[in-house]
């Protein structure tokens, strides 16, 4: 039996940008997704998934997931089995063990759905977790990988490589393009307010897209964010975390000119700011989903917590450690 | 006696921007400040400001407005006799009459400080007004150049032609560096709502000025509205209603990033986008103020009135006749 955990991450800048090449910077947070696996004597995988619903809910199958028989949504089950199907193919076929089966538990304290790329922390470890318990130790790249191309089946192409990368190696990394490369960041005081909902990520994408085919303007608004996440980089590595903010804040008008905030959204933003918050933005596809905001005292995460538009707000520091055995 | 009246403006596209030389198109409303102008026998100018203020008060005093005795906070009186007095001077000086007094009684359905050039209006008005009572008929283009003047003065030079050549032409203008000219627009449907609050215009133009000298990509965000604005504007004669509130939804998160914006200034948009209006931003120089919609029904205008962030929601026409005797 081996038990591993990978964080999820946020976006600090130039999400939607960073499709089109554009450099992005994205955090790894300490907050987990945990995966316990362990062989069987056949060939079936059971996945008992206590924390990735309100309810929880457990399933088991042979090889093919149609078989599933269980009374809850389809939705449910393929968002619980999907990752977890795919990621035990590819720790099957990375350590040559096409027959193997196992018994998997997941707990997870990453919102679902919240942008702060939960499916690719569970997709991590539960890759990490299969190799070993098969006997076959991977890199944090060769997990990554491997996690990308689950992510991509999964979500019919629309998949990061940045999720599952930064899941991974941990701390911040610098995206562009095919480059992913790991950054010397400080530790930062991010305050993470989450409203509940969730954007339809592909429909975001695919908006922005419109919007750069229509609008020249639109076009230039994605590489003004590109340019900005530049100088965030620089920043960053400086460790001005008032200066971060600010170009937080624009970051944030910017995805909000691209039509991919929300009321939601912007009400957790003003509240962060509101409460003294060094900046905040939206961070992901947008839509719903999280704000993070850079507070090293309590005051955001409190003031979030009383706002109307916030459900879960909670304060979080930079993981550096990306998967690892427990 | 003459009684005259000039229009509200506010800006569809572009503000801010346009200190830069980039377009800008505004709309004047039909929402007026009213100046009633007559000659007195002495070189006294009396001012009634019956609505300026929540309470109204009058004033009286010589060529010196410092000689001025009355019982109101300072800033009050400098507001309301600030323009009258500058645009009386500027009456004088048109008419030839160095030594001419008057009683001037204003009325203004415009909100004061709001954004939607009630100085202007007044200013515009009081010209237009005084001149006439002194015999002088001055054409709109003349009426607007002392307008301005008068702006550029006691606004210590953080004045805007367009506000005041708004006034007085009436219905849509395209501004873009010296250039001022009528658009051939249609009738909006426009809603307004209003925070109660005032933005520190010069503050503002000057927080964009440093933000646009730090970084490049701040710089380019205001080359991205002036694209907008020149979009904005054939979309504008096409009358595209639907289109012209996508594009007021991408300005407002373009001046959202440049850091204009403002909590309620946000609640309200996303109030009247959620009550079904086409589009919706801030106008003029944001930081609190008002906003504009785009809705030919009555949905935004109820859902304003009833949001805990606005003070006042009208609905309003395009204005065409710009300034006229009553």
């Amino acid at each position: 039996m081996v038990t591993a955990s990978a964080p999820g991450k946020l976006y600090l800048f130039g999400e939607h940008a960073v499709v089109y090449g554009e450099p992005a910077v994205a955090c790894a947070i300490d907050r987990r997704a945990t995966v316990t696996v362990e062989a069987r004597d056949d060939d079936h995988l059971r996945v008992h998934a206590e924390d990735l619903t309100l309810d929880g809910f457990a399933v088991e199958y042979g090889r093919d997931p149609g078989d599933a028989d269980v009374d809850v949504p389809e939705g449910l089950v393929e968002a619980a089995t999907g990752y977890v199907d795919a990621a035990v193919e590819q720790a099957r076929e990375a350590a040559d063990a096409p027959d193997a089966g196992f018994e998997v538990t997941i707990e997870s304290d990453i919102p679902l759905g919240a942008g702060l790329s939960s499916s690719a922390s569970v997709t991590v470890a539960s890759i990490f977790a299969a190799t070993r318990e098969l006997g076959t130790e991977l890199t944090p790249a060769e997990v990554a990988e491997r996690a990308f191309q689950v992510e991509y089946d999964v979500q019919d192409g629309n998949a990061s490589r940045t999720d599952t990368f930064c899941s991974a190696t941990g701390g911040a990394v610098r995206v562009e393009g095919e480059d992913r490369r790991s950054l010397d960041a400080p530790s930062l005081p991010f305050v993470v307010g989450f409203d509940g909902g969730a954007g339809d990520t592909g429909a975001l994408v695919e908006q922005v897209r419109d919007l750069g085919n229509e609008y020249g303007f639109a076009a230039d608004t994605v590489e003004v964010i590109g340019d900005l996440a530049r100088r965030g980089e620089d920043i960053l590595l400086d460790g001005d975390v008032a200066e971060l903010g600010r170009l937080m804040n624009f970051n944030h008008g910017l995805l909000s000119a691209l039509g991919v905030s929300s009321r939601s959204l912007d009400a957790m933003a003003w509240a962060a700011r509101d409460a003294g918050a060094h900046g905040a933005k939206l961070t992901g596809a947008g839509g719903g989903g999280c704000i993070v905001a850079l507070d090293p005292g309590e005051e955001t995460r409190t003031a979030l917590q009383y706002s109307p538009d916030c459900e879960e707000a909670f304060r979080a520091e930079l993981d550096t450690e990306g998967v690892r055995v427990e």
